[in-house]
């Protein structure tokens, strides 16, 4: 659709809540697009959508549907991307992958543009989005590695509903209902869609995101602590994440213990070093109570980092408090960013 | 009222959350009661309160409140505290302050009975209950100290809503409603009553509870940081907090990290102390998805501990889940249990 020097491109798993958003971001962004292809599984296959309005029948995806395709944005879950992203690749596409099936793959760039640009150059066809929570992290910290180095990272989240999907924002929304009525509900959803269990979400906190591993972290743990090591192309930083969904709809929030390298950081030279980083927004102002929040950060595209203190014990340590939309930056947004870097690097023509 | 031999009690602040939970639980405990004395705010006095099914009605405390009371438990808030419990003792009776007005006083015992009962005997009249966030996490972090020591602790709250009273409750609920009807409603209490901004609390996490300090933590943070020294009786332990207020209605949880003095701790030994110590229920199964939740917590006296990991970096770092009742062992059932403990100890008769 749209203009007619463009490229050919593909969003698989369009009818998401997450690929709703790629939608709105390609449009927003005016990406340069000639054909537009919708794919989703068979069930959502038939369903219309809209893009810079025009409507678009979603179609199945199978192996042919990547034919010509020179951009294909995943978003439909990890088996999808594994059966379907080396088909994507076989005719010809560069994949942009949002689920963690390729992440730790070593041939596989795991990209957040204001970290990593560079390693797009090393993509074998694939290259991966990492995980939302992950994202919003080392946008913060990169501006502090890069001039001080980084040691040690512990950061607990206080992640929105949404990252579980559309019917994880409505199972919340009945729930709460449910509650402020006095009425029954059955849990069915989260913590995690795939796990034995199900418990409420509406008015508590559920220290489980995604299966726990035989280290008793969770497989988001594991993921915050691997991408972040991989996207900082540190494997010896030491990492330590406990994973939280709370009653929120839109917006991760995460509260960080970091320990630089280098002595003589101060506060103040956080915060000028953060106001200029690329991707970031400072909103630190305790005086007139300004920090980022949740609710504030929903449909933009920045990582807004505040409460930045001096460990009270450790000179070289700091707390942060990180926040960002878990859509957005940390899923649709980092997307069509690293689409627009394959573009602005020539990697994509 | 109730016993014939028993004390004569006075609870001022009984018509809050905190004053209400202290009610029922004195009545579940069966706390040995002659004559009990219900005082408030001029503003409540003449409402009626019922105690083991007899209704009394409430005063409004003035300095003769206190003759012939020779427990009083204090839950009015700091102002009221630092007016009347000097006249309470005076007039020969022991204060147990829920407020923050005589925690860091040296001249007052600030108890946990599980990590420092023993204080009790240097009581000079007034004994200080801790900070609801403080109190839980030290029930948790003693019985791992004794054995191995304990270095740092970093914590990140997630409190429920209940700490800040019964109104910002009301506050949560109505914006809540407000939200799922899609209707327009100004944030009145929450983050902190006293403080100048408002802001939403449904659906949202808020990382600010009580009014920031110059060093850029809030009073919350430094109460936890400072109330957790002096009830483990360690200067030099290294704590640091970011406190955060989420839509819980009851039930504050913790993620913390803790480095331990000593080798040799394994997440099993660890397992097994906390299983044994007093105060805390262990809930920790990952492969079953048993872990603690706040929605779980409410109206249980125990402190409950799961999620524990070892650092994956540092084999002197632990990672520990921990939630409690933060009306309960936060406030009301230590302020009756320290009261118990005057009276086991012959300080009370």
């Amino acid at each position: 659709m749209a203009t007619e020097t463009g490229l050919n491109v593909a969003v698989v798993g369009a009818t998401g809540a997450v690929g709703q958003q790629m939608l709105r971001t390609l449009e927003q962004r005016n990406f340069p697009i000639s054909k537009l292809t919708l794919l989703s599984s068979k069930r959502s296959a038939g369903k219309k959508l809209t893009y810079k309005g025009e409507e678009i029948v979603i179609q199945e995806a199978t192996p042919d549907s990547f034919e010509g395709v020179q951009l294909a944005l995943f978003s439909a879950g990890g088996s999808i991307s594994k059966a379907l992203a080396p088909e994507a690749v076989k005719r010809g596409a560069i994949v942009v992958d949002n689920t963690s099936a390729y992440r730790m793959d070593p041939e596989v760039p795991l990209v957040v543009p204001e970290v990593n640009e560079e390693e797009l150059r090393n993509h074998k066809g694939i290259i991966a989005n990492p995980n939302c929570s992950t994202i919003q992290m080392v946008v913060a910290l990169e501006p502090i590695r890069k001039k001080y180095g980084m040691k040690k990272v512990i950061v607990s989240t206080y992640q929105a509903v949404s990252g579980a999907g559309a019917n994880a924002i409505k199972e919340m929304e009945e729930q709460t209902s449910a509650i402020l009525d006095g009425k029954e509900f059955t849990p069915e959803i989260l913590p995690c869609g795939s796990d034995e269990k199900h418990y409420q979400i509406a008015f508590n906190a559920i220290p489980q995101i995604d299966k726990f591993q035989d280290n008793g972290f969770t497989f988001e743990e594991m993921k915050m602590i691997n991408e972040t090591k991989k996207i900082m192309n540190m494997p010896e930083l030491q990492v330590a994440a406990t994973c939280v969904r709370i009653p929120v709809e839109t917006g991760h929030s995460e509260s960080l213990f970091i320990e630089v390298e280098n002595s003589g950081l101060t506060v103040s030279e956080m915060k000028s070093m953060l106001s200029e980083a690329p991707g970031v927004v400072l909103e630190d102002d305790p005086e007139n109570q300004i920090y980022p929040m949740a609710v504030n950060c929903v449909n933009k595209n920045d990582v807004f980092v505040g409460r930045i203190r001096q460990d009270l014990d450790n000179e070289k340590g700091f707390h942060l408090w990180v926040v960002s939309d878990n859509l957005l930056k940390g899923a649709a947004w980092n997307s069509v960013q690293i689409s627009e870097s394959l573009v602005k690097l020539g990697l994509l023509k």
